[in-house]
């Protein structure tokens, strides 16, 4: 579940979200991004996690990669569906992965 | 709950951990550990959000403050304790946000 990524550099995509009531077909539409994004070039991964506020990292191999999934006709349907019924508030924060480590038990 | 940032750049500190079972002692400290890390110079916040992934995202102005921050006496105890006791394995990307945008309805 946390990603395996490969050595920096390479970017990262954070995006930290409110949502609003109920689903609105937020779920299939999640699930469909998700499917899309793994079949992007540079795609490497992705992380997530929701209480009230949602955190999803996604981690690209470099900055033209997440500018072509940023534009992906899908995408923008879902981004703009996103602004009218999903979310209350929301921050996307485009970050170069400089070093990381890891830790297994 | 989203953390209001300056303008980029600044870092972030990308934290994704799966925890071991039980508290052991868990909550009391990351209770701790945020009230330590709002002290520091050139923190600039923090999101946070687990399901079975937690993911935890600290900002700073540099980098020198992250180095000070895990460098941090109480703070290098509670990362011991984390791998003895809390987590089954995590993850510590440090990666610098060179652009930001947001959305509020």
């Amino acid at each position: 579940m946390i990603t395996k990524t490969p050595k920096p550099p390479y970017y990262a995509v954070i995006f930290s979200s409110i949502r609003t009531e109920g689903n609105n077909g937020y779920s299939a539409m999640a699930d469909l991004m998700v499917e899309l994004a793994k079949q992007q070039d540079g795609f490497l991964g992705m992380e997530s996690a929701r209480n009230d506020l949602g955190i999803t990292v996604s981690y690209w191999k470099n900055l033209e990669a997440i500018k072509i999934w940023k534009d992906h006709a899908e995408h923008k349907i879902a981004i703009e569906k996103g602004r009218s019924d999903w979310y209350k508030s929301f921050k996307t924060r485009i970050a170069k992965v400089e070093r990381d480590y890891e830790f297994e038990k």
